[in-house]
């Protein structure tokens, strides 16, 4: 079998990665990197020298996530004590159906939940689990909210029930409107809350749709703040928005996937203030708090087993009653799922590691950095800030020498609307480093750089903006 | 930072597992697993020496579920190049979102799931997904029925709808009530068909179930054929019931996650025969074929982007329309997920390192395996088949001496029904081996073996048979 030892030298996690010495991608088309993978499957098998090629391969012409100069997505970088996590929640192999089959992993999904809902001031505790991904946490708070506002629907579904609306605002993630679709509520049941000038829902607005709905016989049942959204890095007014869902009597959900780190700092954790207050959050540690991917945590303010009564389906062959030991520790049935990886241990074990104190500091230095950005995008010619940032994402133009001296004009903004493109080709083809970029509502193309591992420096984000302008300025 | 290598030699990947010479488990309640775990998450971190403690403790109190006397679950074993793929995945840490940043994994996912598609014999091709997950699967066939069935839904919810009915046999995995509570379409409003001696639809009964619907002016709308139940591993008639499905115009959904690794088997391919007919399937390579957890495919017949415009929605940050390469190849956006992980890739290797001849030959040894259990269970005093295997779920009742010569009687029934539960209390103290168990309808407590890893030798078959009697003789 081929050496797992050959496979991490190849893989190469144990070298200091603060000196970039490789490409961060290399580029090739589709059609080009199908020939160089050889695909296809056969009737035999490989010999080992060759499949060891292939690992080689795969690793090659993969995106370096953990490159310094990766900032494509709202993950990045490699936290060492996470990935021997998921190391060895690979080898040990199991899922978290059962305390039988997993006990620890069991343990330690409770042990994390349980800090979490302390850091977040759940005073009286709560429950929670991890999922695949926060759009399916985001998803299980929108079935909590429903069950909540009518058990009935489990059993008989929603053909007799009024029309049932969720509020969120218009920056929100797309997992709200997926959401909807699958669990059949329907995308324009989702109504858009407009949102100020820095992409914060304004909680007055969140009333009038609320009474908007009401106002067309519809049934408002729950309202979905962000906590840093995925572009902008906006936390809507928690406080002020749960202020109206007393009122109105609504589920409160929090989409922290991006933002929750923020609590882990006493410096930036007002950017979550009100968040006791809330019904649920997702939150996710894969995120801005390096966990090796995935760790998607969604947790419930509710003491009542809504999880448990939501989700199950008591299926005899895996939650036998009548077992040993006591049976509240198999906690599958509160999923949808029936195989769950133990993804929790990839959070735990980091965090036994570097303890509270240490995931603040990392959250304090990755704010400090996406700051010392955004400073220097202000001291630079061609660069323009989209907004302040509030968060770790610096959204910005870049326009090139032939653009700045145009007038401010809409023809100026079609133009510039087609830079990013460009400049990500020709990054992506060099392969010296990876921005994300988008448009957004009326904003022509920007970029949107997102700090988060502390194996970025300085230089890295000034190489950035150097590297934008060398690849851009002929346009 | 703790060394790979050394977390590698204490999960001992190595080794020669055809001998076992650990424990299965090693039992501990969860209290006093708490005691030795140290769960606690503190403020300040732990030492290195500390976490390879940690380490050290979380692989040996986890269960071994890689033993060759681990037959606790419908996965087992250790596939080494499916671990080698899923650790070079865990390192490379990326999500299918896009091929930008996933082109490898990406192209790889597309070939599995074209491969699996041509073995399935869709000879116009098809689509598909890999999930994390068999019950998301289901999920997916539901809601992909739906939307052909009713596309609108997707935007304006299922409110003003008839009630939707989903068939399935009794049998079928839970995650089709799971699945139906999710979606709001309610548990009642799946419809259970009742099945044969063996197990397997009846489809005369499900035509009686369809009219039945019909007549209560709800819409059938999609039937759950099962290959290979879960605890009898029973395959529903798919030719059959794909007549009834096309003269009534239901889709067709085969969830094939446990039994569809038949398919690769000249010999045993029989037992899913009429899949080509089907419209969907869900098949999870990480349960016969031995792939790592997770590994999860949905497939589709449907050539017309149907798992595109059902789960879309397009959003602006993540799958750009003016980017620099065929975006038909952001995949990303047919998933009800957004961070989704490259599962296919550890099928992908496995299958290059051993191909469809070697894996053909696992599933015929696994099968051969089963069989030979089964005539040993008809050899023995005190064992009793509760039916014939099709496929690796041996089902059978231990009979201690003492209730060997009683008559048959409910009573009989009633004091077997205790056996099982207290021979896996004893198996897990002492660490001898995992065997689940568990009621089916009126049937008492049996054990439910099965057999999978080709690390499983006839010696280790006869070792649970004897530990099961040595561990339940007294009762």
């Amino acid at each position: 079998m081929v050496a797992l030892q050959e496979i991490l030298l190849l893989v190469d996690l144990d070298n200091d990665t603060s000196v970039p010495v490789f490409q961060v991608c290399e580029w090739h088309s589709p059609e080009q990197l199908k020939k160089l993978l050889d695909l296809e499957l056969r009737d035999g098998g490989e010999a080992e020298s060759e499949i060891l090629q292939r690992c080689r391969d795969a690793i090659r012409y993969s995106v370096k996530t953990s490159h310094p100069r990766f900032f494509n997505q709202l993950y990045a970088g490699m936290e060492p004590y996470s990935m021997v996590a998921s190391f060895i929640a690979e080898a040990v192999k199991t899922n978290l159906y059962t305390y039988e089959v997993a006990p620890v992993f069991t343990l330690m999904e409770d042990a994390v939940l349980r800090k979490m809902i302390k850091v977040i001031g759940w005073e009286e505790g709560g429950d929670g689990i991890f999922n695949p991904g926060g759009s399916l946490s985001n998803m299980y708070a929108v079935n909590l909210a429903r069950y909540r506002y009518c058990p009935d629907f489990k059993e008989v579904g929603m053909f007799s029930a009024p029309r049932l609306v969720i509020l969120t605002s218009q920056e929100c993630h797309y997992s709200i409107s997926k959401g909807a679709a699958l669990m059949g509520i329907g995308t324009k049941n989702v109504y858009t809350v407009p949102t100020d000038e820095r992409g914060r829902m304004i909680p007055s607005a969140l009333e009038e749709k609320i009474m908007l709905a009401k106002s067309e016989g519809a049934v408002p049942f729950m309202v979905n703040a962000t906590a840093g959204t995925t572009v902008l890095g906006a936390f809507d007014p928690i406080d002020e928005i749960a202020d109206i869902c007393e009122k109105h009597n609504l589920w409160l959900h929090v989409d922290a996937c991006w933002g929750g780190a923020a609590i882990m700092s006493k410096k930036h954790k007002h950017l979550l203030k009100g968040i006791h207050r809330v019904d649920s959050v997702a939150w996710n540690p894969h995120k801005m708090l390096m966990a090796s991917l995935q760790c998607s945590a969604f947790l419930v303010r509710d003491k009542t087993s809504l999880l448990q009564h939501c989700h199950s389906a008591r299926a005899s062959y895996l939650f036998q009653q009548d077992k040993f030991y006591d049976v509240s520790y198999d906690t599958g049935d509160k999923s949808v799922q029936c195989s769950r990886k133990p993804d929790a241990f990839k959070f735990w074990l980091m965090w036994k590691a570097l303890g509270s104190r240490e995931l603040e500091q990392r959250v304090d230095r990755a704010l400090a950095m996406a700051r010392y950005l955004a400073e220097e995008i202000k001291k630079r010619e061609g660069f323009r800030l989209v907004l302040e940032p509030e968060y770790a994402n610096v959204c910005f133009w870049y326009l090139p020498p032939s653009m700045r001296n145009l007038p401010e004009s809409p023809e100026l903004w079609k133009k510039l609307h087609t830079v990013a493109p460009v400049v990500k080709q020709r990054m992506m083809k060099k392969g010296s480093m990876m921005v994300g970029y988008q448009p957004l509502g009326e904003k022509a193309n920007f970029f949107r750089m997102v700090v988060i591992s502390p194996q970025v420096s300085r230089q890295d984000l000034d190489f950035v903006l150097n590297e934008i302008h060398n690849l851009g300025k002929d346009l």
